[in-house]
């Protein structure tokens, strides 16, 4: 009986900071789940991160090995997933290259997300060039390593119809010889801020880290936005907009205990502190192993370099067969 | 004694056709007379032709070692210049997509020659982005390589200075490892083509290749374009915009003959047939040699694709050290 051959997925982060809970909530604790049934290849996005942090490359490259480290905390296993390092796989920026041929200034302008983006960044025509492109290197990555799926949210599945748009055209006009990935949406949340902000960010500064100590998260707990106008315990408290209470959403298993506490909460009589009390006891079921296996890692730093140094290799190996296919398919393989 | 070691120089070609007589007076001419003084690097720019031919792969494929040919035709020395196929240097697609980084959108659409090939193809909004950041990836082209000088016609003037400005923020922003290339502006000519054209072109179909047997030179003299007006040998001639002068001009060694001659035509009682018969044999003094060591060489392809390997082989080692030292300027020289 042979082995069935496991669907492979791509994902990845940009080394620019250390991952933090949103990442977990919105993508790692999925991964941790996928790798099982997939075959699964993490990208360490050090080129993609250089296209808005070009003038910090001390910070990508000293985030390389910490995002690996994040990686092994919550549970990915290098025997199951590999671990590549972007800037290792010349073939990545080969095919970049060529694909820029496959798609128009014009269109690459109408990308949704980098529409976004460049407007948040203040770019304005003022994009530098690669962050522009990087929808078509995104299509190199997937491409690269023959994904057939791409675990996403929502917001990212303009980036995966790119990515399908050029493999279209790179297999009519050439051989078909790429994979065309399909978006994988999962269900992922999204986690707030520590200030109750949309968004948790590094540059935000509101973030809860994978690496922070449990003094870190218990301070962190405790500096927590709640209810503003939740100024004495009898009061009724609101839960909208409430941090604590979406950080229980997301992280507490007793839904019928969550309900409870919202409602008393809203009733009135609850106090900020004891619930703040509940979600460090909740947090820290979470996180304190991953924080433990995240020590214990980082005392070898030189086998987490060695098992990224592997996994950069077999990714290579993949990537150089697709890239001689597409030479072939191109006819520019000449000797 | 040591030999003083050469300045580099990098110039090139891409493979889209046979290369004509305009490319040997425009420049093939001048690369031979340097290639004794300057460690000659010469780039057929394959990636280059794809910009623009990505759906005629066929085509660029078709014509790398028919423009090799040509070099070594016209008496590009393999010993003196490196010929290197630009595809199989993965570190020149590195370097573009690191560069992509220091240029923005903005910068690119302001630049002249690339501003003119636009409106020149009718692309518009619609120019693929491969096309557009073609500066970029000239830049790698020359940086990779180390050129000191690239010898260029005015009108290439804008991209030696592109390149030269990606220099400057590659060694202030992270080391100074990229030689900043200067352009060395030749004296070289421009032939209008056979129909009296501006620019001789193959996609204008008014070329004289270094390809052409003896009969299709002597066909393609005798319908060339002269003075229009010009019907009866007894009759004056008009010397501007004649082709046939314009080429006597570039090829005739014999000065005061050519002055004797225009002179006359213009006085009347010169035929156009005697005129021409005169260039068939001054572009044969030129040609034939070329056309005889073209087909000499053509006898073992083999011979041929060999020296192109072992060129590229050898630039493939100088692009590898200037990409070392640019990973390392950036930090990303992990294991």
């Amino acid at each position: 009986m042979s082995t069935p051959i496991k669907p492979r997925i791509l994902t990845g982060d940009r080394p620019t900071g250390p991952l933090h809970i949103g990442h977990y909530v919105g993508s790692l604790r999925n991964r941790v789940a996928l790798q099982r049934d997939y075959d699964t290849y993490i990208l360490i996005a050090d080129v993609q991160a250089m296209t808005d942090n070009f003038e910090q490359p001390q910070k990508v490259r000293d985030n390389v090995l910490e995002v690996a480290l994040d990686y092994l905390a919550v549970g990915l296993d290098p025997q199951q997933s590999t671990f590549v390092v972007q800037s290792m796989i010349p073939e990545i920026a080969e095919l970049t290259v060529f694909y820029l041929n496959l798609v128009t200034v014009s269109h690459l302008r109408q990308n949704p997300t980098v529409k976004t983006e460049i407007a948040q960044k203040g770019y304005g025509e003022s994009v530098p060039a690669g962050f522009f492109v990087y929808p078509v290197s995104q299509a190199a990555d997937i491409t690269a390593f023959g994904a057939a799926l791409v675990p996403v949210g929502e917001d990212q599945l303009p980036m995966i119809e790119q990515t399908r748009e050029i493999v279209r055209r790179f297999n009519t006009l050439y051989a078909p010889v790429l994979v065309e990935p399909k978006a994988l949406v999962s269900e992922t949340g999204r986690l707030p801020g520590l200030d109750g902000k949309a968004k948790m960010s590094k540059s935000l500064g509101n973030a809860m880290y994978l690496s922070d100590s449990a003094d870190d998260v218990a301070q962190k707990v405790r500096s927590m936005y709640t209810d503003p106008n939740h100024l004495r315990v009898e009061d009724p408290g609101q839960i909208e907009g409430n941090t604590v209470f979406a950080y229980l959403d997301a992280f507490d298993p007793d839904k019928a205990g969550v309900a409870a506490l919202k409602e008393h909460y809203q009733r009135g009589g609850l106090g900020d502190i004891k619930v703040k009390k509940h979600l460090l006891e909740v947090l820290e079921a979470t996180f304190a192993p991953i924080r433990e296996r995240r020590l214990a890692y980082a005392k070898d730093m030189g086998a987490v370099e060695q098992m990224v140094k592997e996994g950069t290799a077999r990714g290579r190996e993949v990537a150089a067969q697709t890239m001689q296919a597409a030479r072939k398919a191109m006819r520019l393989d000449y000797f």
